[in-house]
């Protein structure tokens, strides 16, 4: 399908944009199911506060309009919305009168191998660590080189993901996931105050284990925590959840708070 | 005078590039005199660390002959370049055929008040804290957040700059500039391994200093030593140097090393 600028069909945009000069914006990624963004709710409400937190000044209304039909031409796919200042003039201070560029891209549904989902996944152990800085923790902004290097430190097919630490060797997250453990009962995930994107299947996942009365810790966590789990695992909005089975020398088998929290994403994502 | 991308006059690029998805690429800012481009080649030099750093393959003596051939057409100015990891489908992973993505835009010569040369500026105390990041320190890339945070910590004309510590409060630079403490002889400037931009003037006038035999020390610097510091100023590749009288509570008089630096910055970009 087409992509979208501003509302209208095209597939290029200024070489003046912010989000090219500076990664000067945000994203979002929906899965489209039916013709609907899936979790279309969290992604608008993490997009206001990307743009709160940047200053960024956005008709979130128009943006939610825009997400609605393009998810209905679409029907089936993943959708991805750009977010960026607009353009400027050179130099980092941005116009006054800057109006955001929405940039909507869709595409066809992933096409994980199943194995994923019901076996699980090995983790890749990324040597590329995050950078702590609070100002943009939790935004899902576009200055993802970060992820760009992780992603890049492998090639082989057995590994679907990789486990980044921060600089300071806490267990974080995957390079395009937020990563859970479960321990004597009880479900973690990390602290997202320093680094990190705040994942809207993360945020679901959280309300529905509280809904089910799991208790959930959310705090650092090490990789002793990682090596002592019980259960490990990884979401996002466009996949749901895949079960982790072997990270370095370590494994572990699908446990079953695991495929309850799966089933709870199936049923969000699938058809 | 019109941009070129990949060569060809435009001002559009794909949405599809990895500049706006991730900020995936480097750039390079050169002050263009009578038709050359200032300091090309560090310029260049330190495009090709930062591609052999981030693994982007491009084809630097293309590159170089588009600076020259764009920088005799614009005669004088301010010349940017923008390189790209080049386009490429959903998700962090780069394809393996991905082409470098050239970008060249030409601005007028800057317009800073004379005053900023002649009796110095008054920096700007940024919040805005720089993360640490050994991986991306030192480069010149499109992850440039911190720099728009902190560039939009202030409006008036009173200050032309701002100065940014990192996360563990050591003085690293200005917003677009790299900073230069004097004490007792010795010329100071921040170790940038963990966070900053290696700027191409800053290594410029380091080889002057050395080939006046002024003593350099590069090394972690405190506020403290800012504060006790008998000159201060600021350089870049487009303004040159730039004094600096005050700062919060502090000030300084212009020195005799920030002038004799001054004036071989200025010999350089001045006609």
């Amino acid at each position: 399908m087409d992509s979208w600028v501003d509302g209208q069909p095209g597939d290029s945009l200024s070489i003046k944009d912010r989000g090219l000069a500076y990664g000067d914006g945000l994203f979002e990624t929906l899965a489209v199911k039916a013709g609907q963004p899936v979790l279309l709710e969290r992604h608008l409400q993490r997009l206001a506060d990307g743009c709160r937190r940047l200053g960024i000044v956005a008709d979130h209304l128009l943006i939610r309009r825009e997400l609605l039909a393009y998810s209905a031409a679409l029907g089936e796919g993943v959708l991805k919305l750009i977010l960026t200042r607009g353009d400027s003039q050179r130099g980092y201070a941005a116009s006054a009168d800057a109006s955001a560029r929405r940039i909507l891209q869709g595409n066809p549904p992933s096409s994980y191998p199943q194995a994923y989902q019901q076996q699980g996944i090995r983790l890749f152990p990324c040597a590329t660590r995050l950078s702590e800085q609070p100002l943009l923790a939790g935004l899902k902004h576009l200055n993802r080189l970060e992820q760009v290097l992780a992603r890049a430190e492998w090639q082989d097919a057995e590994h679907a993901e990789g486990l980044m630490l921060d600089t300071s060797g806490r267990v974080i997250e995957g390079v395009f996931s937020n990563l859970f453990l479960v321990h004597q009962g009880v479900l973690f995930t990390a602290d997202l105050s320093r680094c990190g994107v705040a994942g809207v299947m993360r945020a679901q996942l959280l309300e529905e284990a509280k809904a089910l009365a799991i208790p959930v810790d959310i705090s650092d966590i090490s990789l002793e925590q990682l090596r002592q789990a019980d259960e490990v695992f990884l979401c996002n909005s466009v996949y749901g959840v895949w079960p982790v089975r072997a990270f370095a020398d370590l494994s572990w088998s699908v446990g079953p708070l695991t495929r309850k929290l799966q089933s709870i994403a199936r049923a969000l994502l699938e058809v």
